[in-house]
């Protein structure tokens, strides 16, 4: 059974830069870790079976590097995926670290931040198609505030939109293929962040001018940070049909942004998100966007990330064998979920209104009687979770 | 000054007849107060300065009335109405008190319940139409899940637009003025209820055959249950057209529905939304969605009624004061607030490409050490909020 | 293996009647299940497996009850416990359902309701030790305030401290061999609760006369309702002497007071807790405070009672799988457990100041490069959980 | 009226260095300000309207330095205090932001981590006592973890009596005149933190060896971020004579650590503890623990900085026009507050046992139907603390 816990590319893990190598600086406290070299990166995911490698472009290219630098930085880092074959699925833009961006970005009040920014994210779109990135992940960190009257709303979407439009002109003008995934979170670092969750996200894309080209990139913790069932946020994406990439990483509830890694947190949302990835038809990356936490040294840093993807695939084998079990079967029966599947009128507005048995002659308090069957539902899938195979229940 | 805060139908405050009449029974306890007549409370509305009362269907007529006394609850009802001006704005369906409804309504796995609850919801749309209702909020209540297998959301979102398309139809055929206001609520009393927050209501509307016939409406402790910044998702809800309806009330951060009244709880973002709804084109009713305590009698519900309407119209002063103050508009200037009202690239996406004091010649150092200047802006608004007139600061 | 985990009175499991006989009552709905017979839920829960119940005053007999009336009841559950050998390890009393407790009971402000609240719990507790139990759980319910001004906590804690030093000088009088745990809970039904956490209980024992005789009785949920690592509170509630009965349930996160039924919710948090429970010499009943969800009908209330034992013994024998492997001995080693139970400075406060290789000489920067490996071992940790036996971790 | 809102050193407003000299680091961004020199902090604070400033080791000293080093910084620091007469009424000890302390200091696993922070304190002591200091503040920082093996806080608890104990053995040995203050905190920059609460301090305290010489240092945020009453946590700290210090600040409930200015966040819950902290006896600095947005330049700082104070003499205002009013009195009298002064029981147990007016002749019914009238009254607190003075409430 170990084998088939060991990740290999074909499970299509990827990680970005910025995970393995945060050097975990917080608000209370300096580095711990020595800086990472994105080849060394890697080499290391890829010996350890992830598929894909991600980056904002600061984390490849330090800030403020010349053009030489610059290609210098890239070679080295191609290179090293030609050597590993690991692919680059997904590329987005640092807009938060560099003190310019203390106001936000695309929604900044300073015209001339808002400019900056457009050109750094249309500048590492052209890397990111460069790369072979066939979807771009805009988190915008900082797009928020802490007070009222520092942000009018209504006029940031309009800039909001503005940004995205221009951003979706000049793929379309350029023919890439590529997707533009839109990452909520509702606070942290700024008190309050514009579309802060994945309805919120998905609710704007509508208001572009090309809808098409954008989706959502949801992260498990950002919606949790919330309160909200992440399985069901990503279900609604999908609904919509704009999943288009997905963070997945731990938190145990509402309070700062942990980015633990997968599974650590609240293991039964990470199950039921597997179970959803696996069976709702996502075939993007199983991205992990989580943080070492500062204690770890090197060591540390690449069991976290093991950890990740054997949790995943843990929790993978388990929700299939949830999902073949015959007793489950006969458990979704029992809750009714069939009839869910069933249209509530396929008789039409008409045949609703006409249809006694809907309204008059509908009986109620047998119907209220009925039991759902839930818990014991659920605690089938309890003990699917933690692999109890032959249970009494 | 005093004559400010006292209420007229001008104002458009609105209360439902389960607010007033709430008898107080809560998780751990029963009624400790007796069942209020709808009649008087319209007879107590109107005298206290409201313009419209709103309802569910059981509030007015008991749930398994006959027709005949549903005709006599109606008609009393409406005498009522007549005699004291009040409108009725607003009207809402129960889909959740009775046990029927333990699973949901719209998204109930049993189908029989949901074929009931669409008739419920039409015949009950017929009577708010006739009472001269203009806008139909859905609260679903119990459409949602406490356990992961309970509910497929991808079947559970094709149900509940099938049931919102059913009901467009139905006002369509009929050509009723009547619009649609999905109320979003994150939790309680299912541990995860579908369409959680403003955002993913509004996404979801796009979804529908009928998008123009809805929008939503966002109840101010919905919002603050999952720790939202609620002026921020009103904000979005007018940006995109779709502020139908508000729901005031109070809460005191990430916990329980409290339902207090307006004001109580985070006064600061009562502030602020006042501040919205009243620069921002809403002329809807302001209808209050609380709940006055079971600790009061009688006295003490219309005492807590009052202050609802008291705090708004305070808050609508203050608001007023602020936005006319000139050390406010020096303050917003200094914020550059006015540099977001203005497009980020009026040259389009060849002129941003092309101008290189955007990227290549872009200071980056010094607009990262320009001051936002919020705090001193933040400041003036505390100050108005708190009646400080005078100010030093 | 599935013999193991099928409950006996040897593994001390026990449950409220107010649990598996919860009707379904909640903020927005009526009961859903009938009334459950208290000597059915004897005869039902032996025959689970559990080997107590206990009860608030009002479960057993209805409010008001005469004299012969609550005899009666007395005796027909007494001669279930005989008849089914079940025991009653604690009891505790409804000062919360009836409108009286409104405003609380020991700290009403109401000083009538207080003396009654008083007597009702002193007559209680004299019932508690007649049908043997050793412990009386103490939940106010009520003691706490929804505004400011209503309730001065000095004055309500000097008010709770006199309730409690009279029931102990009952107790003491009485010659009754009973311990008392006041159990804490941050809100709900109450805006704010005195003594929200264990922490606050804990505290609040040590002003009273009698502080032995008083100790806690945490509840899984509440704590996670105020986001604290309900593990990390029973544990110092141990390292007082203080843990004196546990209530155990399941919740997701910060929101209204769910009552899971046990490892719903965060099951992580549960495994940790089993950990410790089992560990750390604990030795009274293992008490499950769950609600079975209104969804359910009788035959889903014992799946879900049965469910709680179960995942227990689940979770119990992952834990001591956990501790017993060897790997997971070296993995505690690496983070350098074994030298957080040596003392910091046997040498006393002179030898730590004298020792220039505690400060003056201390290599600060190899120290702090030394990673703490607990990656590693929390993947242990989850890999037990999930029941992987023979991970390549 | 202006004019009082001007503070003056009778006010006791400190600054912890710390605060106006934070440089913006956050987990996403780099610095926006430069580094401010404690000197001029001191200087500007005295210019404000300060009475005291306050500081970590490395505040003050940077980390590192040797003792000329040291001694040059604490003379220039010296000789600032002595020309503006700020005094330094608590010091306190970074224990968090070196790599070393990444596991904690008191509870760090690695034994040579716990000695060192020890003595790191010691010697921080003796400077903050040779400065003035009558109160020391402990605030661990990073005393917890992020999963569940990686602590064994039964035995980290005993490291951290050792470790106070230690401390107050110094203290005495002295003979200082010297208290500790403990700070709670619920998590961030650690999962879950020791001792999360104010409860939780306050039960540790009374296992130490000199309870006597410690205290809480509660600060506004920290309960807050578990979703506490603040007030309530203060008030019961208070009751058990344990406040010896407090830090004010703002935040918008259950999410990451904002440290806003005070009064920001929620400005009820503000005014409650002003008016608390007026009335109850305290009379401690009121030290302002925030952190002036990394949106804001110097003079933002200082207008944050400025903004502390004026809210707590506007909130200290109007709660003593509250508290003043003889509507509020009659308000307070029609809730009953003055009852719940008054022991339940003067006639002791016997009494009240004795007597059939508390329970068998008690008038359930009727005490059930008073009204506590807390709408009304709270409604008069919120137009006090709006400023409101001629309502017709």
């Amino acid at each position: 059974m170990t084998g088939s816990f060991t990740p290999t590319p074909g499970d299509r893990f990827s990680f970005g830069l910025w995970t393995v190598g945060w050097q975990g600086r917080d608000p209370f406290g300096e580095a711990t870790r020595a800086a990472l070299d994105p080849v060394e990166a890697v080499y290391r995911l890829a010996e350890l079976g992830a598929y894909g490698v991600t980056f904002h472009d600061d984390d490849l290219i330090p800030f403020g590097a010349c053009d030489s630098e610059r290609e210098s930085h890239v070679k080295r880092f191609r290179q090293a995926l030609d050597t590993t074959g690991l692919v680059v699925p997904m590329a987005t833009t640092n807009l938060f670290t560099h003190p310019v961006f203390k106001d936000g970005a695309f929604t900044a009040n300073d015209r001339d931040v808002r400019r900056y920014a457009l050109r750094k994210v249309i500048r590492n779109i052209d890397l990111a198609v460069e790369l072979g990135a066939r979807t771009y992940v805009a988190w915008g960190g900082r797009e928020g505030a802490e007070s009222g009257a520092a942000k009018d709303v209504a006029a940031a979407l309009d800039r909001m939109k503005e940004a995205f439009d221009l951003i979706g002109e000049h793929v379309t003008q350029q023919g890439y293929d590529l997707r533009i995934a839109i990452e909520p979170k509702p606070n942290e670092p700024r008190g309050d962040i514009l579309l802060p969750t994945v309805g919120h996200a998905l609710a704007f894309i509508e208001r572009l001018q090309r809808p098409e080209l954008y989706g959502v990139n949801p992260e498990v913790g950002h919606e949790q940070m919330a309160g909200l069932n992440v399985a069901h946020g990503v279900a609604q994406a999908l609904w919509a049909g704009k999943l288009f990439h997905i963070d997945l990483n731990g938190q145990s509830g509402v309070k700062y942004d942990q980015d633990l890694r997968f599974g650590a947190g609240d293991v039964r949302a990470a199950f039921w998100l597997v179970d959803l990835l696996e069976t709702a038809g996502y075939d993007g990356p199983r991205q992990f966007d989580f943080k070492p936490p500062r204690t770890e040294d090197s060591a540390g840093v690449w069991a976290s990330a093991a950890g990740c993807m054997r949790t995943y695939l843990i929790l993978r084998e388990r929700a299939a064998a949830f999902r073949a079990d015959p007793r489950v079967h006969d458990a979704l029966r029992a809750a009714r979920l069939h009839e869910l599947f069933r249209p509530t009128a396929e008789d039409g507005l008409a045949g609703l209104l006409a249809d006694p048995r809907a309204y008059e002659e509908f009986d109620v308090r047998a119907a209220a009687e009925r039991g759902m069957a839930f818990e014991h539902l659920d605690q089938l899938a309890m003990e699917h979770l933690l692999g109890v195979r032959d249970g009494a229940v």
